[in-house]
């Protein structure tokens, strides 16, 4: 096992109506103006926005806001955010919305306290080094940014999407409350459980040798995301089924299954190309992406995709011919994300082959990336056309 | 699942010779003058003492010390701490060994912010409202006590054995360095080993339906401890399996697997009195409890007790005969602890039966108690002669 720091301080408000406990909660991690910030309108229509207003308002808690932030987040509307933080002097961040919310609003909470352009945190030009409070209320299980330190967010001009990561950053608290989650469309549920997949998929393919403590986290969020991704999507209220997919979410990412391994991410580096370019979904992205990078690198560790394929996706193993088991893992996860609706190749995304040197070119791959098999841009360029003709 | 909080907001810092950081993290967490407490000396035979010592020199921070925590640590040793805090003006403590010795320094930490006789906070006169902050170095993996907001403490007057529960006493930061563990003697090692098991079990059994991501993830934990605690018995110093049993032991505590869900703690109740009474290992005394507990109880859920046998000790499912499984698992649970070295019956942990009324009595049932099967006094009575004359 590698040396590693964990650190997970967001205190997290699991449950029934625990939405109306946000007042109390800004108030516990010091805030007295907030700026509430959200996405398109669902929160308003479902009357979640009425509901933290209200408990804001029994606190004495005053408060702007700032809706409208889009699917893959924009840093237009992270440059409004910090204007409105500076004019009204908002001291804490509250994100109702999903992870692009959330990612939306560390930009903010960052670049309020950044003597530039915000994008220099993101651009790698500079580190943040202080941030105002975060508060969110999750409204999907997906990103896992509500116990994260990681922010994603796409630059309009040439749609380049980067991130950033600093423990300033994680949230002081969380809510997450399934019961806002059982009026999301399959689609979207699809997207995001792909997304907590992915996450731990990322950690899960790692080089780092007997790591049995964190190989059986990955395998257990993952067993749980097989049983019960298939249960919300045939049936979408069903609360039980939504609150294990939105505790395993935060597990997936806040790294306690990832700690003290090499990690991959080039799933996530190449599909990030193909949400900037398309603006699909990010899940959608991955589930097109990720099982095509497992074909293109298997061979770099047969043994290890048997071990997926046998304790995660519960197949025989072929001691004669353990490859056979490895290629089998792989196709029973694509066979699972197309069950649960998910796109699994570029028609089916929306996306064109010969755009494909347009991808790995703003990949902008430096040499050689991904701390499980390194890729060159022409590796790249392989996955995404075994991605392009893959069926189940 | 039942709504729930979660917060771990310890730092924790991870691998091989990371105590020599403890300088600058106590005053990262704005120590000034630290109270380094320890245990019986080995923590001065090793070196490691003298390590944090030359750590918090090399920041400037100025220290005292209280060495002497025993096993079950008692109150006395609490008093004799607390007074020194106040005499040199200490506001940080620093924890340098095992669950003992964080119990203790825990114990010190609340009650030099108490007005009153710290004893309160243990015996539920009083609730924790303030404590100094805490840092450890841990010296074995088995209390989960760097991770957790408990501690138990031993009144010498009538060895009585109780708890209290805080956020404020959870560790700052906790130094895991799994170098620190590959002398231990095979039989704390195990004792250890049976105590992480055991707060992961004291979790499974539960009445709650459908919680697949906490089922997992405590399946992990267990998973992970099957298959490294012999390893480390076998070769003492394994640094990878040690590694992976000391994050399992953390994972098994700060409730991350636990929450959510009901949970039992009936085991760790009987055990309290085994361990007041006798001053065995707190592991020693849970390897001769645990099985028979769960001899005692499996029919309230025979499925459960199956599926710990099926998913955890890898047994076969009898499809036709449930029970069959279940209690296969159980004896498989013991043999396991046996094959450790741990005590499986009284006269292995040198307990007597005729003592039994006694710690019944001593346990002080206030009627029924447990989250997974309540037990009325002569149900504890039982599962103790049940664990007396156990056999593999």
């Amino acid at each position: 096992m590698e040396n590693f720091n964990f650190y997970s301080p967001t205190e997290f408000v699991f449950g029934k109506g625990r939405e109306n406990e946000c007042g109390q909660l800004v108030k516990k991690y010091g805030g007295t103006k907030v700026l509430i910030h959200y996405g398109q309108g669902s929160v308003v229509k479902s009357g979640l926005l009425d509901r933290v207003k209200a408990s804001l308002e029994k606190e004495g808690v005053a408060y702007a806001e700032l809706g409208g932030v889009q699917p893959n987040p924009r840093d237009t509307k992270v440059y409004e955010g910090i204007e409105i933080c500076k004019k009204e002097n908002v001291d804490f961040i509250l994100s109702v919305g999903g992870g692009s919310c959330i990612d939306s609003s560390k930009a903010i909470a960052a670049g309020v306290c950044y003597d530039g352009d915000f994008w220099d945190l993101y651009s790698k030009k500079a580190t943040v080094q202080k941030a105002l409070p975060i508060g969110t209320v999750l409204t999907i299980a997906a990103a896992g940014s509500e116990g994260s330190g990681g922010s994603v967010i796409t630059k309009e001009e040439g749609m380049l999407k980067r991130d950033t990561g600093s423990d300033l950053i994680r949230p002081k608290f969380s809510v997450l409350n399934p019961e806002l989650t059982c009026t999301l469309p399959a689609y979207q549920t699809g997207c995001g459980a792909t997304d907590i997949m992915a996450h731990v998929f990322e950690r899960y393919f790692t080089n780092t040798k007997e790591v049995e403590i964190t190989d059986r986290l990955c395998e257990a969020v993952l067993l749980t995301m097989i049983k019960e991704t298939p249960r919300v999507i045939a049936d979408p209220s069903n609360y039980e089924a939504r609150a294990n997919i939105m505790w395993a979410g935060m597990v997936a990412h806040n790294d306690i299954v990832g700690v003290g391994r090499s990690q991959d991410w080039n799933s996530h580096g190449i599909e990030h190309e193909l949400s900037g370019l398309y603006d699909c979904a990010h899940g959608a992205g991955l589930a097109v992406v990720m099982p095509a990078w497992m074909e293109f690198v298997y061979k770099h560790d047969v043994m290890r995709f048997a071990q997926m394929a046998v304790r995660i996706f519960g197949k025989e193993m072929d001691f004669e011919n353990p490859e056979n088991t490895a290629k089998e893992g792989i196709r029973a996860f694509r066979k699972f994300l197309s069950e649960i609706g998910m796109p699994i190749n570029f028609a089916q995304l929306g996306a064109k082959k010969e755009d494909i040197p347009t991808l790995v070119k703003k990949m902008d791959v430096q040499g050689k990336t991904g701390g499980f098999v390194p890729l060159a841009p022409e590796d790249v360029a392989k996955i995404l056309e075994i991605a392009a003709d893959a069926t189940v």
